[in-house]
């Protein structure tokens, strides 16, 4: 089980290679909510999420001949990035698992990174299991997006920072996918601050957390459809969860038109582009589901990878009502 | 003619009170332009663009008196939004004469900030003639968006903020209106630093202050169709023209379609959003209007006020082709 100490470490090895992303404020957001709120904008990290802090800090960990044989990661999304920049800053070759149809823009960014790109078809072809072939043959380490304690434990150095600059916080939100940025995010907060109110937002449609932790047990969903393209897996992480039940206090469901209320008071006021992930934590607070009258509010920013066109679609649909 | 003391002033008196905006870095930025690249990101400042500087530098300089009575200004944009906050924040009241058609965000903005809104028809009626009548009945003292030395210094801090920040420049970019901020900014840059070339960015279509520097008198020109609104007036002011001539080296012409292009990589690789007279300097950049090869390059990111509608409408021209 991570403890602070390793997000600590973290912290250490991540220093002057990550960007410590800045802390917004917004007197808008501090008006709707009646809370004193701090978005820590990992939507300015190195890769534009905060997938590097972890991906960095496996690989980091990795020894000379692990780095020289390389890596391998499954990922469409801000997980690829992630690796391929990490490794290629800490000398790794990468390889990185893609659906056939991955969006250009993540497939170039990928590449521009230095690593290697290796297709499969999604509807044909099983993800792991040629990702696990390829690693064989190639003798590479995988590196999981939130299955490891060097992962949780970067991802957690996010609200450390946060923490670190502002202070006391009462209530800190974090956006879940695999459960690997809570994870480290609570094990940071609640090692830093024993009182800390530690909440989950996650997709109402995709509620496998809130739904786990009550039965205190893994639960399975089929996922349905959500914008939030970040938070799609059906079952929390088996190591995630042993750290999230012990460490996360609620988590609050959001739906798509609550998060697409909060990117659109990122945009238009305060001038930051997330992705529906990335807001999703936001907008829980925005939504008024969470209550922190008075409070101090810590809020993860986790991402900002949205292609304009796929914004202004989400945008569209938003003002037509028709997102659920 | 305003000096760097002036700057150095409006400094003291804009210090807690205006952002300290952030400097911005991009390495896809310097790849494409070959310069290391700083963006001061003026679309953070109170009111969402360095507007708030000049207007509270200015209206902090009235005696108790004259606040009492108030302030006024004409404007439909960014200046209608930074006089009724610094207003508000100095205890003076504001009213702002806009056109009857101006945008409901715009709109409620003005009013959130406690300002009176007095409305004008564009098509028959003199927006001077009413706001001069209006301040002559209130007392009002009347805040012009650049033909001022207060209004012209406070715009000025931003440049002097991103050299203190960063050091030395061997260039400065900045976005040409009426040319207030280019005459703070280009005050405080030769003021601090000598050698630094000082260019102004204007839209193509628009190139009065590229005239006007050619011929040495302020030229007026039609103003044709551009999406950069905040650059729409048809002729230099004049004691910005004072300044200009001695202080700004040259000025670059910017088509519509780069002006997007740049909005384009700040939204999707630098996450943040601008407005077009807010990216014009940095679309110079990136068209490769200016050589910059292996200098130290800084850039004026203006502002960021557009609405997301806006935003996305102006994009699928943009993708369509069919921005000029």
């Amino acid at each position: 089980m991570i403890s602070l100490d390793d997000v600590r470490a973290a912290a250490r090895t991540l220093s002057g290679v990550a960007h410590r992303t800045p802390v917004l404020t917004s007197r808008t957001l501090d008006r709707r909510t009646g809370a004193t709120v701090f978005c820590k904008a990992e939507c300015y990290q190195r890769g534009g999420a905060f997938k590097f802090r972890g991906a960095y800090n496996r690989i980091s960990s990795l020894s000379q001949a692990q780095r020289e044989r390389g890596v391998g990661a499954f990922s469409s999304g801000n997980h690829a990035q992630a690796v391929a920049l990490a490794a290629s800053l800490l000398g790794a070759r990468a390889t990185i698992v893609m659906p056939e149809d991955t969006p250009k823009a993540k497939l170039e960014a990928t590449r521009e990174y230095g690593a290697e790109v290796v297709f499969y078809d999604r509807y044909s072809q099983d993800r792991e299991a040629i990702g696990t072939a390829l690693a064989g043959e190639r003798g590479l380490t995988l590196v999981p997006p939130y299955e490891d304690d060097f992962v949780m434990a970067g991802q957690g150095t996010a609200a450390l920072e946060l923490i670190d600059e502002v202070g006391s916080l009462d209530t800190l939100l974090v956006p879940v996918g695999g459960g690997g940025l809570i994870a480290g995010s609570s094990t940071a907060a609640k090692g830093v601050l024993p009182d800390v109110r530690v909440l989950g937002v996650e997709p109402a449609v995709r509620d496998i957390t809130k739904r786990s932790l009550e039965k205190g047990e893994r639960v399975r969903v089929p996922v349905p459809q959500t914008i939030a393209d970040g938070q799609q897996g059906d079952i929390p992480g088996a190591m995630t969860f042993e750290v999230n039940r012990r460490r996360v206090d609620d988590v609050a469901l959001v739906t798509d038109e609550q998060i697409l209320d909060a990117m659109t008071l990122l945009f238009e006021r305060m001038k930051v582009v997330a992705e529906p992930s990335g807001a999703s934590a936001l907008a829980a607070l925005l939504a008024g589901l969470v209550d922190v009258e008075g409070q101090r509010v810590g809020v993860v920013l986790s991402g900002g990878n949205v292609g304009i066109q796929r914004f202004c679609d989400l945008m569209r649909l938003h003002r037509s009502g028709a997102a659920g």
